[in-house]
């Protein structure tokens, strides 16, 4: 089997103009067919998206985009391709009829993967001449960015073209997933479908609004399945007796009326032994406490991704630090201003380390950073002060990298201030392990700025006031081994 | 009404834990009762799970952790206390009555929150003597991670009793959501009940396995509800056309057999209108196009976040990142090694800019240190080379913020190669703006390691001979202006 070097999409809408988008960011050539009147433009709002997220996915060389050709012709749009798109509306006479225009002039060995939602794949290849080329790739929008794309054969269907897709989708950086046995809407859509249902009965009887239903979402569950999915997460509520104890628990609701979807499979032992043996397979490598730990991990950084966005659950973590900020910036009055200040104090999370098996190097900018801002709140440079326009800005920064600090160790910062004069502020921070040793030192020159225009300026005399306090209490400190240090 | 400053937990289980792991992280007391033998073992276990989350959760700084008191006696344990949390097991008769026993030692005002994943409240307080105090506050499992609560008042429920609940768990870094009116299961059990009914089904049937099923959510739609539920989800689908688009286009779909879940709502006009509006309400604040950018932003953000825990989708993403460094590395052979070299080119994701509207310094760093790592990949430091044992480790680095880049635009990072003699790598990368503009230069001094002994040793061969190669033909380039400079 050849290599896929060239593709036709047949049909640009949302999910047609998405493939497009992931093959052409791929490297892979497009010949695209869409008679409707609007077609250039839904590709064009589609294409225009992917690129801005391309742009800022991976620190990872994207490939060069490869081109794109418009065709008012499919025939010359599928004939010199190696895998053809369909993603026309869900009408099998329709999709029928494509596929014989395809069949008179694509290549006999040609892929043909439909996008279909939920139409059988036995169905869709039953006229065609090779019906064994004939594939459901279903993917997710947004097409680019989703990595989810169902495979489902129908009886005519080779194993060969189910591999050779496969390994193409995993090429282009998506996550095949075999379907084993075809069925209406596969699996995926069973699930939406599912919960759109009763979602669309919560509304209607009034229970919730769509925005109820949204954040029902994703403040809880929404946030487990970005990483694990639904049997995994029972496995862990059933504690060490696995999924077996959870069936035993939860079996029972399958007759109480907690969905109007009451049509349910029937709960017998040998249900329970398909789950668990099955639930064994997939996790039973790790102990109940090993996915715990890997969930909660998983969690954190989901948050604080969604923190970086100010966005749903992140927003909440947000507003959360914020008030703990403001609580640590009482209780700030305590500190013994005579030493090293310390204003941050955490264990390293996994997400910081890097293939070296420690804390990354930007990471101890970061922590450093983070102290800087804690430091500056404590002086009076807050959330209010600079919504009045007022900051500083880091103009030179020098890290020494003394020792190592590895995921889930404790971590903390302290702050030196080295000398606060006019819109001159220097820092000496110290990044120390909680058993003591001292891993990093980072030197840092700030200028307070006007966040209007971008120019520096003098701070307000109560920050000035502050500062020169904080320089005159920590004077004996001396100058420390290291500072004005140059590489 | 007072503010909530002491708690009872009825039942330490893994939600009751989950609570007492909350509250006290939050600095808030807590007296538990629980009679099983196992209760202060599976409380144990939750509270290092939740410490070991806290400590990595956040750099803001952590609440001094309140007090835990276990008790044997149920009125002692809530005698003194505003707010009492229950979480004994599903039934009805057993919950009223624990509820005769608190009512009989706690004070008449005290909150009772019931954990209750979908008892009714009007049937929780039925024999209640202050029944206006008693709500259900369901939250989700890792209770002292996920934001979500459900507050639902049954008939006798008071809505200053809400108003307080409500407040009292903002104040813990939750999401309160306010069920509109009582129902069994209330609103994300009814969602999570039929995924699991139609998951069962598909088990049961063989069509999918646990794995299947649970890949099919955290490879595709999980990843979305992270961040936006279902109906901001199908708003986006639906275009600019809306809502009432997507419904009129999937509207069908109802009587279809894309679930065994058959008992469906009647698709009217009326149901058309009600989710269209309450879309509108909830949504109709931005345009399609910035929903569109908003959700790719926050799924770029949640892929990248799994992708540092090599997990899921971020397993997927990091898996494909590899392909690209090694496809790059290929390329590469065609860049002039007489001139600094490009090895990094993006844009700047929202995520990376912080409270002064650019590029925090941090991510300077990151930039750097992303284009060192790409730098010691062309000369072969790559991952079977760290495999191996080899590897460098930054130990001095010295950066001069020159100008900001903003959230969106471009930036490259080239990379100069000052010396490389023995195990020391003198590099002074530039950042630069793709406008031209240089935005910082950042000087790395590196020396290579043994990652077994994590002592410094001469690097292979062929490292050395690449290095010395690159270093005599930029030779020309002379020392940059900023190189070897103090602050």
């Amino acid at each position: 089997m050849t290599v896929i070097q060239q593709a036709a999409v047949i049909g640009a809408g949302v999910i047609g103009a998405g493939w497009v988008a992931r093959l052409i960011e791929n490297g892979i050539p497009v010949q695209v067919y869409d008679p409707a009147p609007d077609a250039d433009a839904k590709l064009s709002a589609v294409l225009s998206n992917s690129r801005y997220a391309y742009a800022q996915l991976s620190n990872a060389p994207r490939c060069t985009e490869a081109p794109l050709t418009i065709s008012n012709d499919l025939a010359a749009a599928v004939s010199d391709v190696d895998l053809i798109v369909e993603a026309v509306p869900e009408r099998l006479d329709l999709k029928q009829a494509v596929y014989a225009q395809i069949e008179q002039a694509a290549r006999p060995e040609a892929l043909i993967a439909s996008s279909t939602s939920g139409i059988l794949p036995t169905a869709l290849q039953a006229q065609m001449q090779h019906p064994e080329r004939l594939l459901v790739a279903h993917p997710f929008n947004p097409v680019y960015l989703l990595p989810l794309v169902e495979l489902v054969g129908g009886e005519q269907t080779s194993s060969a073209s189910l591999e050779r897709a496969a390994d193409f989708y995993r090429s282009i950086g998506m996550h095949p997933l075999l379907i084993k046995k075809e069925i209406e809407a596969f699996v995926a859509d069973r699930l939406l479908e599912a919960v759109w249902r009763e979602s669309l009965w919560l509304v209607s009887d009034g229970i919730a609004t769509t925005q109820d239903v949204d954040d029902a979402i994703r403040y809880g569950f929404g946030l487990r399945w970005a990483q694990m999915g639904l049997f995994e997460t029972y496995r862990i509520a059933g504690g060490e007796a696995g999924m077996r104890h959870f069936m035993a628990q939860f079996g029972t609701c399958l007759s109480w009326p907690w969905t109007k979807l009451m049509d349910v499979p029937e709960f017998n032992d040998q249900l329970v032994d398909l789950v668990a043996e099955q639930s064994d397979a997939q996790s039973g490598q790790y102990s109940i406490r090993e996915l715990e730990r890997i969930r909660d991990k998983n969690l954190i950084a989901i948050l604080q991704a969604l923190k970086a966005n100010g966005w749903g659950a992140g927003h909440t973590l947000a507003s959360y630090e914020q008030a703990r900020f403001a609580a640590a910036a009482t209780e700030a009055q305590a500190l013994d201003d005579s030493r090293p200040l310390c204003v941050l104090e955490r264990s390293v999370p996994s997400a910081w380390t890097d293939y070296n098996g420690h804390m990354n190097e930007s990471r101890y900018l970061e922590a450093s950073s983070e102290a800087t801002d804690a430091f500056l709140r404590l002086v009076g440079v807050d959330a209010d002060y600079v919504a009045a326009g007022g900051s500083y800005f880091t103009v030179e920064t020098h890290i020494r990298h003394l020792d190592e600090i590895r995921a889930e160790e404790g971590l903390r910062v302290t702050v030196q201030v080295l000398a606060a004069a006019g819109k001159k502020l220097h820092l000496f921070n110290r990044l120390e392990h909680a058993d003591g040793r001292l891993l990093a030192t980072a030197e840092h020159l700030l200028l307070h700025v006007d966040l209007n225009t971008r120019r520096s300026c003098e701070p307000s005399a109560a920050v000035a006031e502050k500062l020169a306090a904080i320089v005159e209490a920590q004077a004996g400190l001396g100058v420390p081994e290291g500072a004005g240090r140059a590489i």
